[in-house]
């Protein structure tokens, strides 16, 4: 997507090929800077971090993370190492895994001193991987919008999302966002609530930039309006991302995902799920026993954003005293969710639907 | 309740008897101020900007807006529009409307010169009925602690709470939080999760400070929060407030209540609200037509807080060019609450409810 008339990625090699270079995602709304890692380190601390987040480029910049790892060291010890390092930057998203499996999988059997270059070209090949998939998510999802304008033509089309799902959670187009892009780009009129998204403001900071980069009408709620407007009869459908969606359909989401579920099912408004197929944790039969990261207190106590002056100022919200607890995720039961959208079509949210469209995939863990 | 060891209630006649004070609760939890309010528009702003919050304390300061005007001016025509002036401060809580029509009943038909006060005296009684009426629906919500108690023995009773329904929300004890006082008072052991209640933040300024200045222990989560904790059986009950209460039991409350009631539902948590009966309006039949405050954007965007050198400073969230939504309230539907908390006891959401323990009660607009 475009920033200032400039295309980005969220991440791409550095000059030098011995880096790769991602946008700092902590100093969005407010400052668009973009960050060079180099270490395994600096690529597992920027996951941590929340430098990139969102299940599709936590995955891609792991791939990069594994390949920097083995540039230095093409050892088995240091390709196990740096396997475990980045695995446990962060539990819930699964692409995660997904990444470093196929990372794993494609040097362990390479000569050392082919792995450095094998690598880095798998890393780039999961991230123009990701884009194509999202752009395919896009579609499928752009003939979902169509299908409800037509029902009311020349009205506007009412989505609501939460958190990010955009490009910037993926490398390009994004997952719950393709849709709205290419409907956007195609002249279809819309207009975007964005949750937005309590403690870290994901929805506030990184989609409400997104939207307002590319021009799509939205406007930002607290969290807590969702269903006040689904009630007023002011969404026509919501459609949000997953971290892990488990072989019965539950999907882990950002935590509140699963309030706006139980809303969308309460006013029929239709709920669906955009992924691509790397987010199918084929492994687990049900959502109950998907990892919820816990994160720090002071990310629901403090908040940091843009006083008068321009400069960027944290604030404290609770009395002191107060602790605070802070789940990252939820898990919405399948029968919460209308369909899921992916990179090879719309299924119903279950295994029969998800195996409908990828066939023999992940049986077992490879 | 008190702070700081004082003993304090929300709103007081002011020395000289020609004014009242309240805390200022746009300054809390970081400060602890009182503000002195001498005129009918002093009195209409602190409702307005919401230096006095909370349906019942709305109404209390109304009525005491209602007797400095008369002691300004005790004619017919200023009583009317001290009337006008503060019903239009707030539109969802009933309880002003119920407070205006009980001072404008009292003192319509008395002498001119008798009017300031008489009006003060009813402002006062006002009051000091709101203190008894909240004392007691604490003491039944005790009793339907001791119930949950009784089930779990030697476990702790997690009670989630959203917004503030506190004594700062009425003039001492609070209503949902009354039997949650009276609880921790008599050893109970229990726990609050509190809702931070975006977009001002009432539950980790006022509630956290309410519970943090008791001692009653206490952990602030982020609104999107609450569905998880009752997924993963954390919450034993849910006790909110309500700004009105349609005679069918629908409840309006702060925006975000009816994502809490559907989640309480979904996973078989009891939804109680606790209310005196000056918030149910008898004249709605339903709460489709409770009308819903939609406040400024600039309360999502912008969010103050402490810096860490102490001083409060206001930090913008959003990007620039996002606009943001902000309606305050929305309407529980009936069928998800449990039962009412009132002054004359527990009851369920509905009119037969209602109607066993207030029978004769508000049939038409007096």
């Amino acid at each position: 997507m475009k920033i200032n008339g400039k295309p980005y990625r969220t991440i791409w090699p550095g000059a030098g090929g011995d880096a790769i270079e991602v946008i700092d995602q902590t100093k969005l709304p407010h400052r668009f800077e973009t960050l060079r890692l180099s270490t395994l380190e600096q690529t597992a601390h920027a996951i941590r971090s929340m430098i990139v987040r969102g299940a599709p480029l936590i995955g891609a910049t792991a791939a990069y993370g594994m390949a920097i790892a083995l540039r230095e060291n093409p050892s088995d010890e240091a390709l196990d190492r740096a396997y475990d390092v980045l695995l446990r930057t962060r539990p819930t998203a699964v692409n995660l895994r997904w990444a470093l499996d196929r990372m794993r999988d494609t040097v362990r059997n390479r000569p050392r001193d082919a792995r450095a270059e094998t690598s880095w070209r798998e890393a780039a090949a999961i991230c123009d991987e990701d884009v194509e998939t999202c752009r395919r998510i896009g579609e499928f999802g752009l003939d979902l919008l169509r299908k409800v304008a037509a029902t009311r033509p020349g009205e506007t089309v009412n989505v609501l999302t939460h958190c990010n799902a955009g490009w910037l959670a993926c490398v390009d187009w994004g997952t719950a966002l393709a849709p709205v892009y290419m409907a956007h780009d195609t002249g279809l009129p819309l207009h975007v609530w964005v949750d937005e998204t309590r403690p870290r403001n994901q929805g506030a900071s990184l989609t409400a930039f997104e939207l307002n980069s590319h021009g799509v009408p939205h406007t930002v709620i607290a969290d807590n309006a969702g269903g006040y407007l689904m009630r007023s009869r002011k969404v026509d459908l919501v459609i949000v991302g997953t971290d892990r969606v488990a072989r019965n359909g539950d999907v882990a989401n950002k935590i509140g995902t699963y309030l706006k579920a139980l809303a969308a099912r309460d006013n029929d408004v239709p709920f669906y799920v955009a992924l691509p197929s790397s987010t199918i944790d084929w492994l687990l039969e049900s959502g109950d026993r998907i990892p919820i990261e816990e994160r720090a207190g002071d990310e629901v106590t403090h908040i940091s954003g843009r006083t008068r002056d321009g400069s960027i100022a944290e604030v404290e919200i609770t009395p002191a005293g107060s602790p605070a607890a802070n789940p990252g995720f939820d898990v919405t039961p399948s029968r919460l969710v209308t369909g899921f959208i992916t990179e090879r079509g719309i299924c119903s949210a279950d295994e029969a639907g998800l195996r409908s469209l990828f066939p023999g995939t992940g049986a077992r863990r490879p």
